[in-house]
């Protein structure tokens, strides 16, 4: 059996030793509910303490601006809805990208029902928000912006700085108007500063840094009101009740202080190996292309359209030597649409369906790249030669 | 250093070391994203259909009808806001008790500013509906009945099987009207089965029952109605969106199973060293007294007031011993008011603060019976002579 290589730590990463071996003493020892008064309890609560500090570290944010979730759809779901019913007696309108990740897009869309008017901006060619067009999108009534930090399929780095620092000027000028940023994509493979940023509520989720599914957290600046999802216990502030998940808290809080010690090792290592595989790519398959900008973006991901060939039997392809890729967001696989993030950038609805998604984590190796190298041109050979 | 003595076993549970093997090799090895295409994909998609096979095992539903939730409150939100919010043109009356856990109690209040009406059945002296009170809340506007298993805080059964019959009636008449049940404290220690139960919806969490915190399942009858909480995704056939928490999943699957094959042992061992307890404490301590009915309730809790003690005295007193136990709900505490579940039975605020909740699970021993029996009656003589 060949060695099997993981390129789609976009979808999801591996659980880091260090992280499981700081969040295993919760589980069977110290496995106390952090609302308990006794000592039980309050060994959990210092955990996660702990873990809120290291989150607010990766943020640049307060502690107590952080609110534990389940994960980054949760963050996603919580930020926008819960802003927008809070604070609807301000305004009903919301400005998003047009490659929001579906977490952020369909609760739009869903407020729409509600009354809400959403404005989708348009990101070009090269996958990427214009500063000017949010600007003339902003309306006396815009209660909020969501824009992704970096894409979930193509990488690509909004200005979230310039819109934050757009959004400041409003603010001080009277209007009613918050800034939502999804970072989930972002968070440990570029800074991510909520102060830098300007944002007033940012998502992350673990398990894409490397703590395991089920853990995420959402970065609410004081003073923001929000409307709760689940309600019925006073943790997190009110903010959301439910037990404390102490051990996938720790061990969030741990992945975001390796994440911070990681950012350089993401921006040279794997950008290097990132590179490495897509100037191979580019030089031995032909009619293969890069989808969005080539400077403005994540350091992990790159995603290239084939001519000529289903993204998705190339996948499955590549799968049966198994090298794990994806042809878009593991959220909507099954899906028979073309991306929708790759249709945003103007291509065909053909070149859409050609794009696959290579992403690289904190485990991958310069072998992973050459196994990949060693396989793909052939496999993209073969569906070319089987579909004329 | 004395031996720590966890009585608090309805607040949280240990994780069992199998359930901790079971979910281990999802992190670190099986680590893909269950929504992915490729094999690491389709492995941790397996393991999810099996602990979702598992889980309805426990509750006797159908697999397709387990969605995973991220725990007991964020089942109980979706249950009530998701059935009142999608069904609301039917009518917006809905029955409770008095006594269930915040995270329904609280759904209501909040469904209340949106012109929902609640009634909220008594349970008088003995911590338990009447079915007669059932019958005569339904009004033809009743669109929900939620009633809970068994009480967090003082273990009462409730007659879910007649209401379930109730509404069955009822909707053979042509009405729509839907059942929910909370069975967050009962799952694991009495049977609980949808079908002898008749309800439309059940909560369970995953850490009461030696699961690990932050996993949980809502039972949704096949052809309920529910709005979302969490959109953006197709998981849990769109009921809830996000990533699906692979190693917790198959944490909670793998109680569940546990928890079949332990319902006997709960219903004998735990059942005795409660009894012990219980009868030990009423002979050994004046003046001490047992809230909710001594027949129908869980086999695990009891919960008992001590004249002239406050019960957050005594808890504190204890735990300098050692020995967790509590005054109420975790998800209450710091509150300043008397627990609303023993107020419901009709006692002065004066008993209801000095009520302990000592509740037992799987890894208690003979031992820590024994040991609390050592403590208690020297703690509450002290409490005692110091308030006189």
């Amino acid at each position: 059996m060949f060695r099997r290589v993981y390129l789609d730590n976009s979808a999801t990463t591996q659980v880091d030793e260090r992280v499981l071996e700081a969040m295993l003493p919760y589980m069977t020892e110290i496995y106390g509910n952090a609302s308990s008064i006794h000592l039980f309890g309050q060994q959990a609560r210092s955990a996660v303490d702990k873990a809120r500090h290291q989150v607010a570290q990766l943020l640049n944010s307060r502690p107590n601006e952080v609110i534990f979730t389940s994960g980054g759809t949760e963050s996603n779901n919580l930020a926008i809805r819960g802003l927008c019913l809070a604070n609807q007696h301000h305004g009903k309108h919301i400005i998003i990208s047009a490659i929001e990740h579906p977490a952020v897009a369909s609760v739009c869309e869903d407020l729409e029902k509600e009354g809400f008017e959403t404005t989708r901006l348009p990101v070009y060619e090269n996958g990427v928000v214009r500063l000017n067009d949010v600007e003339n999108a902003i309306r006396d009534d815009t209660i909020l912006i969501s824009v992704m930090v970096a894409n979930n399929e193509i990488g690509t780095l909004q200005p979230v700085e310039e819109i934050g620092r757009l959004v400041k000027i409003r603010r001080s000028n009277g209007q009613k108007i918050w800034f939502h940023t999804d970072a989930v994509q972002a968070a440990g493979k570029e800074t991510v500063d909520v102060e830098a940023i300007g944002c007033d509520l940012l998502s992350i989720s673990g398990h894409k840094i490397h703590a395991p599914k089920g853990i995420g957290a959402l970065y609410v600046r004081r003073g923001t009101r929000l409307r709760s999802q689940n309600i019925g216990g006073r943790q997190e502030r009110g903010i959301r009740a439910g037990t404390e998940s102490v051990p996938s808290i720790v061990a969030l809080g741990t992945a975001a202080e390796l994440a911070i010690q990681d950012i350089s090792h993401s921006t040279t290592e794997t950008k290097g190996r990132r590179d490495r595989l897509e100037r191979m790519i580019l030089e031995q398959i032909p009619n293969s292309q890069i989808n969005g900008d080539l400077e403005r973006r994540l350091p992990n991901i790159t995603n290239i359209s084939f001519a000529d060939v289903e993204g998705e039997a190339l996948l499955i392809n590549l799968d049966m030597h198994g090298i794990a890729v994806s042809t878009g967001s593991a959220c909507s696989s099954g899906s028979i649409e073309p991306s929708p993030v790759i249709k945003a950038l103007g291509v065909s609805d053909i070149q859409a369906r050609s794009a696959i998604r290579f992403s690289l984590g904190r485990f991958n190796t310069d072998d992973d790249v050459s196994r990949l190298l060693d396989v793909l041109p052939n496999a993209v050979e073969n569906i070319r030669s089987l579909s004329k």
